[in-house]
């Protein structure tokens, strides 16, 4: 089965968007055992979008295309789908419909202009959104069957998944591809290839993958449908020889491992951040049910919100500077004792630009983890600008903190 | 000129990688002058790569490619370059000292598998690379120039601006297009549409485009070049009948104009969260040099913190409920007068998915901002799932603090 993914659209033609959806929909086909042989993006221009449907139509089995289903004038691929397909427009009772029922659950109700939204290729399949105002479709155009989803990612993605996908898998009857992401933290992806050198048998139908994702090191390992038992020997050997760098597999992420381990611990945390300015709790709040483990925050970027939220005195930051292990220390000390929490973490750093000197240059950062028994910080130097600092900081902090609740009663990590 | 850009690597058609390439590669040739007509990505395969160059060949005058010109295996694109150019593959000297003269800067020294990068296709003219192994080159193939770059955007992004750009606006002799873009806040992308109906004169150059970036829309003026004056005229229409929704302009964000507004007012600023747990903090924060106008924020995930960090009498959350214009406007109030900031803001509500009841269901949110003078909480009724809630109660927090600022003396906002 041959597959090809069309995006459709002037903001993407003019960079003022990435195109999401293109890795999206791909990932999702390889999962599912299918590969997208290749991609095609074309402007809103009816022409194009018809030279481009009619190319894939002819090369391709399936073709899987988003954006142009807008309200707006600029939003042309029905028109240009019905003119590929042969086929004329018709007005669907059955979007009309679903216009009317989507009106009724939004402010100030359905503007005309959606009306057009009504017009889709004759004879074409509907694909509900349960999300927005577009429906989808799908057309048959040369010895392609083409899906064509819209181009907002969060209207696209269920359709893809409940509805163009299954129809796909149904009809090849493919299996799924065997793919497992081993996510590194702490360790440079050559570092990672050169530790990984010969892990592979001769013949291995296994292919490993390095990808960077800052401040994160994937390692990728695909392997063809019916090789279960090499690609599992192959996933245990890079466990085994990165162990230490691996908080993550697949769809998991730090922030949802971190909320695994504090459910299972039961330990409650609470937070003092300075140069962080709320990355950390917001990372931590963002998963669901969270308020379970997290109580509070405190972000003191003032001295005085230190010494009033935190408790640290004021001669104690006088002495040694807002950025140092004696503040740090206080800081997570005070807000484990201010909160009741069992755990406290503290971070106070330089992100820049500005602010650094020669002692404690940019990018100097004092971690503390607090617990009952003791607290201690860590001096780290993180390279990189404002924004690279802050998110180093703040992936180091929770990765201090797993580390930590790794060695509480109750805590595992996938063996 | 028609222009086509090409991505080449598996890790783009099997969804590992957000191709930021290709945005960035439109981007740039569109603010020259220039307009990529087509974008094609095929995977590491030699067949599928020549095949894409010979179709772009005979379809345009130059195709920009990056990516597959590494020293591993999998890297095929100077090998298919040449063979649809239709010239044999050369060992060139020039590329060997470049990279002998970077394995002199590099811990360990080349890689013998690096002199794989020495191969390029016969005649054809080096692009230099600053900052990695891998040179670029320019050949013909069919009736267009290609110019080939390396896939790793750090790497791509100054050889595409020093050598192949200034080659392209020499050849075409173009003048940089006009693009304006005004960000919206609060107002669909179809009623947006609907308001500037009919605002471009007939037979006018400049054209109109949409974006949604959640919960941002983007409306986006595009003008060939020499069209200035009707350009600005467009441009002062749409803030016209759009000004109250318009928050932000071309390069400018929210975050951005909101430290602008708080540098020139001089008003300092405290927060006090609840649902979206440090994400305004973390936003305002952002930006370098905040500490100048940002105090602190307390993350109130739990009653007590609530109470203890901001003042809000336990009997008032017994008796409205953490989530209610009471407990909001004690928040508020509560963080100015411990903070001593000028204005304090504060949301509490139900990010979701739990929590939720009839009275006040998933989605329900408080802000509030108190002044000198008052304080005063809105109810909000947002849709979405938990992140959406979040990130639009988090704009909506930061648009009132705006709004708020823009009343303030010393205040502007860009005519």
């Amino acid at each position: 089965m041959r597959i090809a993914t069309l995006s459709i659209g002037d903001e993407l033609l003019c960079g003022e968007v990435v195109d999401t959806n293109q890795s999206h929909i791909a990932g999702a086909l390889f999962d599912a055992g299918l590969r997208v042989e290749r991609h095609l993006t074309v402007a809103d221009d009816e022409d194009a979008i018809v030279a481009a449907l009619t190319e894939l139509g002819a090369l391709c089995d399936h073709v899987v295309a988003t954006g142009g289903l807008g309200p707006t004038p600029d939003d042309l691929t029905a028109s240009a789908a019905a003119r590929a397909a042969g086929v004329p427009l018709e007005r669907s009772a059955e979007v009309l419909e679903h216009l009317a029922r989507f009106a009724q659950r939004v402010a100030g109700g359905m503007h005309p202009l959606n009306e057009r939204q009504a017009l889709v290729p004759e004879g074409a399949r509907l694909i509900p959104n349960p999300l927005g105002t577009a429906l989808g479709f799908t057309v048959r155009i040369g010895s392609a069957s083409c899906s064509f989803l819209p181009g907002v990612p969060f209207e696209m993605k269920p359709m893809l998944e409940e509805t163009v996908l299954p129809a796909l898998i149904a009809q090849t009857g493919v299996a799924p591809q065997l793919r497992s992401t081993l996510k590194l933290f702490g360790i440079p992806e050559a570092t990672a290839a050169a530790r990984l050198e010969g892990i592979l048998p001769k013949g291995s139908p296994v292919q490993l993958a390095y990808c960077v994702k800052f401040p994160e090191v994937h390692v990728i390992l695909r392997t063809p449908a019916g090789h279960a038992k090499p690609h599992r020997a192959a996933v245990a050997a890079v466990r085994d020889r990165l162990g230490h760098h691996l908080f993550a597999e697949d769809d998991q992420t730090l922030d949802g491992v971190l909320a695994d381990l504090l459910r299972a611990t039961g330990a409650t945390v609470s937070l003092a951040e300075s140069c962080t300015g709320g990355l950390i709790a917001a990372r931590i709040t963002q998963t669901a049910g969270s308020s379970a483990w997290f109580l509070e925050g405190a972000v003191t970027y003032s001295n005085q919100a230190k010494s009033r939220m935190l408790g640290v005195p004021a001669p104690l930051i006088e002495a040694h500077g807002a950025v140092s292990a004696e503040v740090a220390v206080a800081m997570a000390t005070g807000a484990r004792a201010a909160s009741g929490a069992d755990l406290a973490l503290s971070v106070t750093g330089i992100a820049g630009p500005d602010g650094g000197t020669e002692e404690k240059p940019v990018g100097t950062v004092y971690i503390a983890l607090a617990d009952r028994n003791a607290c201690t910080a860590k001096r780290h130097q993180f390279p990189g600008d404002r924004e690279r600092v802050r998110s180093i900081t703040c992936f180091t902090a929770l990765e201090l903190l797993r580390q930590h609740l790794l060695t509480l009663p109750g805590a595992s990590f996938r063996a």
